[in-house]
């Protein structure tokens, strides 16, 4: 089959790899309908995370059951599933507490050995712990897949955030970020019933989308402009709820300082930077809490599926190019120099 | 009257001062009972802190009303009262809402042009927002009004951090942190249902403190040993809730190590040194939240007080030192030497 490997920093390619086969009962084979590139992906092609050459690449996708194992019970040959971005047994203490990142048993698609999710197929552990039927007749709804592939990752991970943040009905919430997840925040938080959402952002196509879901509020300034003019919005006093989905020391900076005293920030940005840009001393005075981390999506999806299969949320605007499996290098340099915001795949 | 005063590092006085007097229609005066020195009075104390020559000092008081403003509503002279380590309006959205160490009218016990509570008197200001009464009783009672003074600190910091780590019926605790308000955080968490409470520390008389206040186990181990053996109490996997109440980069370290995936660190250290500590990375991939800060002490006294009175929780023990006024400066080189834990001040 044909799947994307990465060799070095900036050089993806798409090359014929081993067809994916079943090595353990508990496996699926499934073959690819739709996947994509997150903005995480962009460490690795910018040489920020280590990759070995060669190594797979790509965490989010869904398709159809190709092959089961012997001892899978919950899928079939035909099956229209989705993945979360990591896999799991779906038996330990930490899937039964809907913790799957922190499963043992646990690994992320595209780490050495495992298949990526940008290629034609991929090998499945776990599948009945792993993976989420959908029903057979979405399979033929372009729209409606696309937006189901969202929650492979992105509208799980705002989901994640906008929990961490403590956003309940009538909060006030501020966005730190307008990557997919960033706009995915937004989407939950006014799932979630959040009177007000503030928006940080300063390209237009995304604040847009952020408006279409459902940001009240757009602060295009930076820094310490952004921070005043959150602050403007807030009464002085800053939103209960902020969502962090950078993870820059610079976003977190800013996410401190636009948080109400007592508030939270519900941070789901990927850690990078030398330090942490927190200032505890700060959060300490103003009793600011901080929550969040990897994001157990396979737990949040059969929450939000309904919602996504009744067209209540609809996350597919964040996907803002589409490329065939040859075309996901171009993929990763448009996302890198931001004229994409996220690139669907079709294989 | 007489009150104590830091002139500079190490150089604790006991001297005249004017008597104080109301000056709002909305203080009272109080007559101070019972005072105690606090482990953050310490960082003043080694000029940690800096303080002007001849500040007051002292966070902790109860004491008997003196004189009342002509606006004082709930107290009057006579009246037995505790005072939380902040003062507060009582009025504003903190204060409604339970936080009132945020309140912008409130303010710290021996900030500059304040009385502190290491003195004979203490002008309140806000004394309706600021002060909760005891039963007159109480005042005859030694052993009792001992526990009540824990309520102006330690007991609610405790209580603050049990909160903030999410300790509920049957969790899993652990303490980092041998001072009193460690201590105070095993009594709170006993106090709101874990079943398993880890105490670290390594003096002995501390550590029987705390098993006293409930504690199951003690890990007398420092550092990468002490996280080890909590580990290993805890099947590998460390706590859910862990209490931190130090402040230090190498606590919150610790901290940190031995906190379960998907579990929270409630933080009551004052932070102090040149980092956090924190490895965000390492939060992130275990979804281990951080909540805490200064302790809103004022909204858990009448929720602690019925238990304190009841006899239900005793937080005296903490108190190993009984000093007078004139015996404060030997009671903070007690304390900073750690010959004693937590030094009881009867004027």
């Amino acid at each position: 089959m044909r799947a994307t490997t990465i060799h070095a920093p900036f050089d993806m390619r798409v090359e014929d790899v081993p067809d994916p086969v079943i090595k353990e009962s508990t496996d699926v084979v499934v073959r690819v309908l739709r996947a994509c590139i997150c903005g995480s992906d962009l460490w690795a092609y910018r040489g920020e995370s280590a990759r070995q050459p060669g190594q797979r690449i790509g965490h989010e996708f869904l398709g159809l059951v190709e092959e089961a194992g012997t001892d899978v019970r919950g899928f079939a040959k035909g099956d229209l599933v989705v993945a979360p971005f990591v896999w799991s047994d779906g038996t330990c203490e930490y899937c039964a507490e809907g913790l799957q990142t922190s499963c043992p048993s646990g690994g992320f698609w595209g780490s050495v050995g495992s298949d990526g999710g940008q290629g034609e197929a991929v090998r499945v552990p776990y599948a009945d712990g792993t993976l989420v039927k959908l029903p057979a007749a979405a399979a033929a709804d372009d729209h409606l897949l696309t937006a189901l592939l969202a929650l492979s990752d992105v509208m799980g991970t705002g989901h994640h955030a906008a929990l961490g943040a403590g956003v309940t009905a009538g909060s006030t919430v501020a966005v730190v970020g307008d990557g997919a997840v960033g706009l995915c925040g937004v989407l939950a938080a006014k799932r979630l019933g959040a009177e007000r959402i503030i928006a940080l952002g300063r390209h237009t196509a995304r604040t847009d989308i952020a408006r279409t879901f459902g940001a009240t509020d757009v602060v295009a300034e930076r820094g310490e402009a952004a921070e005043a003019a959150v602050r403007e919005l807030t009464g002085g006093q800053g939103a209960h709820a902020v969502i962090e989905a950078v993870g820059t020391e610079q976003s977190m900076r800013t996410a401190v300082s636009i948080t109400r005293d007592g508030g939270a920030i519900g941070y789901v940005g990927v850690p990078h930077g030398s330090g942490t840009g927190l200032d505890l001393s700060v959060m300490f005075d103003r009793n600011i809490a901080l929550r969040g981390g990897v994001a157990p999506v396979r737990a949040y999806i059969p929450e939000l599926l309904p919602d996504v299969l009744a067209g209540t949320i609809d996350p597919s605007p964040v996907f803002d190019l589409t490329v065939d499996l040859a075309g996901v290098p171009g993929g990763y340099k448009a996302m890198d120099e931001r004229t994409a915001l996220k690139v669907l795949v079709k294989p």
